[in-house]
């Protein structure tokens, strides 16, 4: 969380983004990066000087590259290219996310093929480091590039706009006043260089990638504590088995559930249990095993996104070119984005599933709906909720990635709708939360409901975590608090807390 | 907007609905109408008296089915039931749309079938009356019936949780007593009654079926500005087309178009224009008409749940005897609504092209993407923008209603969602009102540009409502915020109130 | 079966097209209808002597219509236009299907908007009574309209291409000659009234309505014979509750089955048995009759569409007119078969679930899995056959009407995939006959396991019909042949003729 | 082709799964893994003559796991299980596909985890190598594992059922008798090792992966046609552009291209063509890479899954134990083919628009619809036919995976419908084959439309051949025959051999 993390292009990681974004951790650019920036904005302008036509430096974009720019213009064209790309629509990204975003573009300019103008390679910097954030509307990008949502910072950048400073929503050039910034003056490229990136959906992907990660930690403790409040059979989670079967998710994940479970009643050979337990129990590290592989396929790609240019046309410092190119086309990790989302919601069935058996006296031989006494209605009603839920992540894990038509002359005729696939990601996570929380609810009750058992280490503060804030349901409440209680718990970080603690 | 809306359970419209929740119209309830519901009571105290048991009434509800309920209980276990069945998750409804939930509910009841207390049935009444609207969240139902936030209307009248009241979040105790209205007390079937009811997805159903007929209105006279920005044929427009295809949706949009064009330069013969225009503008008052065609689907299943009952058990006043039904099922009009939702979807498929086309010379005659001038870049970049909220038009318009699975002990093993589905749907709505507004946009700037030209008697007004936020574009402007203000205009219901007025 | 049908252009039902197609019924052609017929073609010559551009007769189509077709090479022209429309891909109709999509576009003919040579309406009669039907690859449009398959039949009618008759594939011209046949020639606008029409989308939809009719039958027959299976209760059947809920096709699926069950031993009070069962059972006929209310949308937009004129330009007769138009715009029918797929899809599920219901001893108090002995299997296993067969449907009922892009210049940026819907919607009643033919080998079994039950008039029929090729299953055995064998059953239609010849 | 292929259980691959299917290449077991085989056999006896109880040995399966089967019935009790097994639906899988399928089943037998008797493993590699091919029909399965469908392969093992031998269908126990194999006698755990597995899917996945692989090459080269075709820009294929932007998928598409266009005329510089081609053109290798990319993902997965144990319970040798497992969960490859899906649904619309593009002055300066005279349409239509299954694969593209509802007494509350998933990435193939035939028939009639132009390499020898069956379009012909002839020469393999041929 202290610390300083120094930027050089090729080797951020999604925990450094996170970190940048959650906790404000400063930042600081490597001086050769920054010698790649300064060296690729001399060669533009050599080349300019030769009189070759360069996309969006002497040309217009899109459709208008027909047209040309003349030098005299540059700064008025550059303001005017960010002001018509302010085309975004409601509602605004978080100021976490709006940090992820601008750390993500500002690591992307590093790689030195772009050709931007360095003083603004520092402004954003100095916005992160400063905590200025612009305001930044997330939709209205069809993910090739966001340039309807990224020219909002240009905007900052230039002292037009409101950003977020300090809790508050003010004019840009107030903030950057009060921080003793001067507003950019945009020159040739610059423009173009701050809208063209796939930042947006980069950025807040990567935060949803860690989100992600969190999560798995939450569904496999709270896996772990549901099969004590089932009594169930811990053989799947046997090393051996994952040996003859080695996907990397599944063995990670068991892996974690039997640390979890240390000392538990459950490793005890003398109770009567199944011996195999319903599906949703005994595959739920082959699930949320898929969730880690398909996770792996996106953050290798996302990684190599981030730490390379998404920019074009693309400068070839060791060859001193300009080349038109593509690599603004994001669809290997979107792709990977929408199979992330098909994973979650195979984990959502799951989660769904054990809750259901929880309730089920024919699995637990615990009370239905684990009532703790016969004119309590306790959760039955509550299997509608997340029933509900998981239908939503259902529909959210429906693909919108080749969803778009010809745009722009025919000329913009492919789309990813990266940002688009990013956000509904973002909502599949946070109906999970729910669903865990619910999970988490049941378990408790149930290891409630059993008397002299021993709770693994983790799983053992699990269920402390939960009845500080949610106590042992003995006769009929307002479920809709407890739901909410259990929600914010994993929300806010404190269910993970309490297992990392736990783990160590 | 002024009067009382008299209610009796067999006649309420989806007007008198929007009224009643949006303009706070006050409503009574008709003598014979109470009269049933007082009957009904009667009767359902007469059978418990009989010693039949009766599902929910002196037994448990759900899987619970087969426990008995004693009658010294009656009270308690009511409140439970309450209690236990507020199961549900955030977000809240709108107040406009608790109103609707609490409007349909009382309206369900006055059939008479129901068997509840009617001091309950007037409270219904005197919280809409009273301008007291429950906290309603409006997750957490699979549509067989709505018991996780229905409940929470009953939560607030006993006087537990939390309400609206002038314009405040409150403790619904306070507010009740500040009204002068004391908390009911729940007796024998009240719970059942209270939390048993599709109210949820009927309330907010009807909502959007008067929004969607708002939108049509406004999509037909945006088409018609569109039409005359592009300078197109009004062949596809000719009443006689529409008699040899007598399709009922088309021929109303049509008509409709016709009138808001009515002294249009499009009606003058001796202008250059296109035989056929794209299938985007030929087509309009076709795709548009298929939205009518829809909707009146949906409304007449829906108006008929509306004005009859859908509770289990359900009472026969005239044979005096209590059924167990399956009455909770909305099939019918919930699949209403995933067709509407499609229909939407090639309505804003329709704009989208519309807009495109009116920024192309080839199909104008007019400058690329409407620029006023050579380096004014304009309408560039914007197609992404509504591209992108169609793709998520598209994406909503998936169907949810059969993704359900078995909860409560394998019993409720059917779901359609309702909620959902009508809360997906109410979504596109307003995606396509950032859709029209930008068509309206371009249709604006296109007449702008044509010079001499006659608008029709409503067109021209509604140029001039648009002109009044947002000026001709001259020079390159954040177009971020004239996107938002055309969004505005419409949700207000300023562009709908323009309309109806120039059609006077 | 009997008799002639005379069709006008006015009346044409979805069983006499189902009487037309699959009994080979033959066609007459009413003098008054072919009056108009021959009008409009006159009426097209004098507006082409009077040098009126008409589309698709004197200029070319699609982005062509800037191309003038002069006098001298409307015949060749007109042939061009057949061959260079047939773009199609297979698989091909089959020829029931062909048939009917042959008399959809002459019955839409008669309607007198088209201006067809009167000898052209009078070859599509002599193939639907000879027997000729031209080989139609059903792939290639996006229904809009289907000229890339429509244009098969024309390459027929001038004596190109392949044909089936007589139970052959042979060459168009074999098949004419021998039923003394003479090929067309083609004249102006010919080519473009043969190939311009939804006729295939129309022609297989009507079909497919049949269909869903009878499987209606079907399915509430075996509902009601699954009802014996369980001992379930009657209650949600009574008309009352239909009363006091009036959606129509709950009402009449209700009557229907209680019908079925006339004699039933389940009309006996004294029996022991749940009061409220399943909702997969207590609400079969509100889900049945959702698909009722959906069937009922559709047919009367499809009868709308089968009794008018889809054609462009369409002539009106009275006024001496051609006009350009958008009349092939079907999305108000497209749409409703996508609703319908979705009705079929909650039919499909609760299908499913009434027959796991059936193997399951909680429910039934019969066997698990209806085994009659202890060491034998039985049916174990089914369940995943046809869980994975309504993952399929589920797949099915995904909407495809909206996806489409521009083309042809971004002249045609609409788009309805009428075509695709229709055969997809096809795929799910077929998959719905294996699924219903389960749970009939199901609730014969389980009514089997009980003794000195009396079955209902019409289940009772269905019960012995089953048997005469499936007999009791007393030894495990290959279930796929039985499987087979019962979708054979209903797909043959002698469930439906059981079901019928019980009921007189 | 030729050569014998060593199986080991260990390092099967994509490619020679093709071969054993396709090409009927022999394979043999090594010693070391049949040694496996036999210890495993020897150690389950060992565990049952200790008593241990142990799941499908002595208990049965799923539900039925609560009973006990005794030694004395083992045969009888393991054809039973194969008979109550068969519970499979039509269509049947290609005999190319049952050897694949069959081939999968054999290798993961080899690891030594599933305690099967040696002699069926010898009848697989026996089946294989005398070309017996059971009837296998291919649904019925949920993915959990494919029970349903392999125990038609144990069918034919015991002498029942049916298979393709010598081109016809024929009584399994005839085609044994010809090639001298008894009939097997199972055991125990005979029964459920035959039928537990995911080889369906496994096996059927695996010939598509590689059908991909080819479909990649064929892509890559109509698409370098296609830029020959449009006068296209390299300089998007420049290698420097991909080393700034490292996806491998989109390197080595690039490299390809560049490969295939050795010697084209589009290298020489002084040719008029745009700075930037449409994104279609433009992000061709970006798409196609980022199938690449996706199909990395799933082969790793797929082969993992292919060269280990699938078996529940699995058998750990060197720990002398078995335990209960859920290793049948093979989410995490399954979701692999859902992006694949969702990837090839990029590259459709590629092709697609690549197509669209062709027929367009605009951007050819060609003939619009490449047509090669005045008054001929050519491909004025055609556009329709790709669009329309384009919209088939978009379709396909949704995702099944996670559709599935609790069965078997609720103990098998998951699923993944691999088969139904594979099965659709099959169709999105076959589509594409139709598509990439109509832009190879555009590519080469844009070649023929321009004169005095050098062909690539590669290029030329893919014009030269599509020219061997589909002349010149010169005037109008029937065009559904030149669709198929395209699509024909691509699913034959002749593309491909083409292509790899000109290569060397």
């Amino acid at each position: 969380m202290e610390g300083t993390i120094v930027l050089n292009g090729r080797d951020l990681t999604i925990e450094e983004i996170a970190k940048v974004a959650r906790d404000r951790v400063k930042i600081e650019i490597s001086p050769d990066a920054m010698k790649r920036v300064e060296d690729s904005r001399r060669l533009v302008f050599d080349l300019v000087e030769s009189n070759v036509p360069i996309y969006g430096f002497t040309t217009g974009v899109g459709w208008n590259k027909d047209k040309v720019v003349f030098k005299d213009f540059f700064q008025e064209y550059n303001i005017n290219l960010i002001l018509s790309h302010c085309v975004a629509a409601e509602p605004e990204a978080s100021e976490e996310e709006t940090r992820a975003v601008m750390l993500v573009r500002l690591n992307a300019l590093l790689v030195g093929a772009t050709g931007i103008q360095p003083d603004i390679v520092i402004m954003y910097k100095d916005l992160l480091n400063h905590g200025i954030h612009p305001v930044l509307p997330e939709r209205g990008s069809v993910g090739e590039a966001d340039i309807s949502n990224c020219s909002h910072i240009g905007l900052a950048m230039i002292g037009e706009g409101e950003v977020y400073y300090q809790g508050e929503k003010v004019g840009a050039r107030v903030a950057l006043e009060k921080e003793g910034l001067e507003p950019i003056v945009p020159g040739p490229k610059d423009g173009l260089a701050i809208v063209s990136s796939n930042a947006l959906a980069a950025g807040e992907g990567a935060l949803i990638l860690q989100e992600v990660k969190e999560l798995l930690e939450i569904a496999d403790a709270i896996y772990a504590l549901s099969l004590e409040g089932l009594n169930g059979n811990l053989s799947p989670l046997d090393p051996k088995t994952h040996e003859v079967r080695p996907f990397p998710g599944q063995a990670h994940s068991a892996k974690k559930v039997l640390e979890y479970l240390e000392g538990s009643y459950l490793h005890s050979p003398n109770w009567k249990r199944s011996v195999q337990d319903p599906l949703s129990f005994r595959g739920s590290v082959h699930i949320h095993g898929s969730v880690r592989d398909a996770l792996s396929y996106v953050e290798e790609y996302l990684k190599i996104h981030i730490n390379s240019s998404d920019d074009n046309p693309c400068v070839i410092l060791d060859e001193r070119r300009m080349i038109s190119c593509s690599n603004f086309e994001v669809t290997s990790w979107v792709i990977g984005f929408e199979m992330l989302g098909l994973a979650l919601s195979h984990m959502s069935k799951t989660a769904c599933h054990r809750t259901i058996k929880l309730s089920s006296p024919e699995f637990t031989k615990l009370p239905r709906f684990l009532s703790p006494a016969d004119n309590v209605i306790c959760f039955g009603t509550i299997q509608k909720t997340f029933t509900s839920l998981d239908a939503e992540i259902r529909h959210l894990s429906n693909p919108a990635t080749a969803d778009f038509f010809s745009v722009a002359g025919d000329i913009e005729d492919h789309a990813s709708n990266a940002p688009f696939v990013v956000q509904k990601t973002r909502r599949i996570v946070d109906n999970l939360r729910y669903i865990l929380g619910i999970e988490w609810m049941h378990a408790a009750q149930a290891v409630d409901l059993r008397t002299d058992i021993n709770l693994g280490k983790v799983t053992k503060e699990l269920y402390n975590t939960i009845r500080t804030e949610i106590p042992f349901y003995h006769k009929d409440r307002n479920l809709t608090i407890d739901i909410k209680k259990a929600y914010i718990m994993i929300k806010s970080g404190l269910a993970l807390q309490t297992i990392r603690e736990a783990e160590m």
